[in-house]
């Protein structure tokens, strides 16, 4: 009997925002794998904390955090087959995931890797997204709303064609894209529409009209743009 | 003192994608109100059946289903001056909302009608999106994917249009629309890319292939379709 790969979302960040599921899984596997900043502390292990069991063997995937996608994609290269050797061995693996795994989630890739030759079960989690909207105490999309989720790493023209279609919007990843984001909002008349939120559900956290918004964003940053 | 309004969301369906917040909020809430078709049992309601204080008073919103938005908008009407008299008198209300609050939910339509004059707090849920994403075992959107989340209630050339542009997309509100949505994504080739997911996270949910969806869809189902 092979082990099952979990990918389950942990949440926004809110530790109190993980689901009763999530936390059985994760307090049950034997193995617990998440991904981590290069030098840094992994989010997501931080968020799940309380339910990972003592006896727990943990899997640190080492992330660079750059641009250039490819060292990531040699980081998921490198840890598929240490994953892979637990679920031959008949351990269930919990990947933990920030937000929602199939949502924009780094799991995609261990899924890519993996998912072919074992069982893998996607827990869902609370996505950014919708603690964003929480933050911002303002609805997402209502009724008809077409509701369209842009990238801000889209080039200018792509981000103005698709803001200029109307509806709500939601930009993700701004980090060093924010002052781009902030000119096609200005340029299409859309700021008076629009917040900015960083690190949402968390008492750091950070709601605000997108006029009084500071001058630079962390990656984990998003505006949300109200449809008219 | 006047209550607190928590808007609730308790997830797609499984009662244990409730998230710790919410479960621990429903039971700490001496009011519960929900939405519940005419004549029918609440679903929110029975997915958070666990967490709901013996003590509590619970406050039933009868919702006329039917594409005619008027009925629902006076139920709306009429339970918020209800609502509005509990956290008068300085008790806090919980609002269940299937999925996540503001995320397409009924929940607005009782927060456009108290925010102003009440202190509210939106507790974000596990959204029917990313459960769909997950019931498919296939990934929502990844990288620079631009995802548009569109209601199957718009008009032919409007999701053709839409859908034309590319990316991935979720359709909802399916319904009696699954005809012309099919005929649409048949004539763009995207037929093959498209998956339909009804009742996800649940035992008796349904996730295929859309060329071996039924001919007929419930309200709450959905079709997502890869990204290239």
């Amino acid at each position: 009997m092979t082990g099952t790969l979990y990918g389950i979302g942990v949440g926004p960040g809110d530790p109190e925002l993980i689901t009763l599921k999530a936390a059985r899984l994760i307090a049950a596997c034997p193995i617990v794998a998440y991904p981590a900043p290069v030098g840094g502390t992994s989010f997501a292990r931080q968020i799940a904390d309380n339910h990972i069991s003592s006896s727990a063997e943990e899997i640190v995937i080492p992330v660079p955090m750059q641009p250039d996608p490819a060292p990531a994609q040699a980081a998921y290269d490198h840890a598929a087959p240490v994953i892979a050797g637990h679920l031959e061995a008949g351990r269930d693996v919990a990947v933990l995931c920030e937000g929602d795994p199939f949502f924009y989630g780094s799991f995609i890739y261990l899924h890519d890797r993996l998912a072919a030759d074992f069982p893998c079960e996607v827990v869902p989690g609370v996505s950014s997204l919708m603690a964003c909207s929480a933050a911002m105490n303002t609805p997402l999309a209502r009724r008809n709303d077409i509701l369209t989720v842009l990238p801000a790493t889209l080039d200018e023209p792509e981000l103005t064609q698709r803001l200029q279609n109307g509806g709500a919007a939601a930009i993700i990843k701004l980090g060093r894209h924010l002052p781009k984001v902030r000119r096609i909002l200005d340029q299409l008349g859309l700021t008076k529409r629009a917040g900015y939120i960083e690190r949402a559900s968390l008492d750091e956290g950070t709601a605000l009209p997108l006029a009084e918004a500071p001058a630079t964003a962390p990656y984990f940053s998003m505006i949300l743009v109200q449809a008219q």
